[in-house]
């Protein structure tokens, strides 16, 4: 049978959500606490995520011989997790499904927040910006980002992907406790979504222009566009697969 | 000179405020990096806060005599400081400036989160409750507790204060990405605010009638009243002294 998790982690202490020699993964976790209770599984997550990335909603899923409800898994495993990262549902995937292959569209949150010095509070999971940003250029360019484009000149460099072409839906801003940018996609590319955010906030300090920007997307060159922002402020909130996978 | 300071600080990893001869305090960071500065000096918070418990707007003062000008204080004093302790502003102290015997009201916060399971995400600064609660007794409950009233039954035993008549000005409660219970008063009694939020859990759960808390209320009998709930939900957001201190 197939099980398919949700699944919660703090990335602070993480090296990633992939499993690897040194270092402590999410992955690695999982499949240690998994194997107490339907023995040696592998665990495929909707995507990776790098060192430092949080995630509120990322999907997964494993193949076991189990009589364990699956319902009830998440409640079984979490006994065996460390406190920062945790099962908040499990479920029985339905025929065809494939974390990885078969996800529609992934949610990012980057979060920000402003002031002279830094907060003690607010460094788990922001990043502070001590410049003055102006909102209305970055909505602007925001809209510029949406949709089909290559987004080559916003991935790390040496990411050796088929294309290079994805499609944002949306880029969304809203002003809580924190500042979000929260960015929904139908994939993105090696470090893309903390380039975005890096260029966002160039943008609304008028250290980067919007026909920067501009040059940046239909060229493809990486030279003009701002730096990528700190992975502690990402968070990935969650994965759509065009149908509701838990029932509860 | 007199110098006073904001400070924020993630109380995760304190052994709370003052200093004590085996743990971590906040109190023993902050004197420990004014000392780099401006030579040995006792730091005097508006109040302890204790283990665990979180502060975004802890104010203290202390005196030396130094050329540094008092608003550069705070940047110059964090690069001493660990990253979970923080001076977020600093000043000249007015005359007859305390930050103990001066502070008219205080502020704190206290955040829960409803779920079944535990998010590692929420988990550091807030408290996880299963139960369904209504909402609207709670406030009944919390408007019962506005007001001048003798807290003893809200305290924790062994306190040696005076007096435990004191004035909540205001609890409100605000659902954001946490749910959050603000309390507002002209000063609090050992555990006095983690104990009202058990209690409004309690009454909200239906555990607690309003009449068990009138009844607590009204005799300071103890017996009755909810549990005291954990540290880390717990933030002393602000202190006002009926002045704007700083002027940044």
């Amino acid at each position: 049978m197939r099980y398919v998790l949700l699944v919660a982690y703090d990335g602070t202490h993480f090296c990633g959500w992939q499993v690897q020699n040194n270092g402590r993964t999410v992955q690695a976790e999982l499949e240690r606490a998994l194997s107490r209770l339907v023995g040696k599984v592998r665990v495929t997550a909707s995507g990776r995520t790098d060192a430092g990335v949080h995630a509120a909603g990322q999907v997964c899923h494993f193949d076991a011989e189990s009589t364990i409800p699956p319902e009830r898994l998440a409640d079984g495993v979490n006994p065996y997790l460390p406190p920062d990262v945790k099962v908040l549902k499990s479920a029985a995937a339905r025929e065809g499904f494939d974390a990885n292959r078969t996800a529609k569209r992934k949610t990012y949150v980057y979060r920000l927040y402003f002031a002279r010095r830094d907060d003690p509070l607010k460094e788990r999971y922001a990043v502070r910006v001590g410049e003055t940003l102006d909102f209305s250029r970055m909505e602007e360019a925001a809209s510029m980002l949406e949709g089909e484009h290559d987004f080559k000149a916003f991935c790390a460099s040496g990411s050796s992907v088929r294309t290079t072409v994805r499609t944002i839906y949306r880029i969304g801003f809203r002003r809580a406790e924190l500042f979000e940018m929260r960015v929904t996609g139908n994939g993105f590319l090696y470090n893309m979504v903390r380039t975005i955010a890096g260029e966002l906030v160039a943008v609304g300090a008028g250290r980067l222009t919007l026909s920067d920007l501009k040059y940046a997307l239909e060229t493809g060159d990486r030279s003009k566009v701002g730096k990528t922002m700190p992975a502690k402020g990402l968070t990935l909130e969650s994965v759509d697969y065009g149908f509701q996978i838990f029932s509860e």
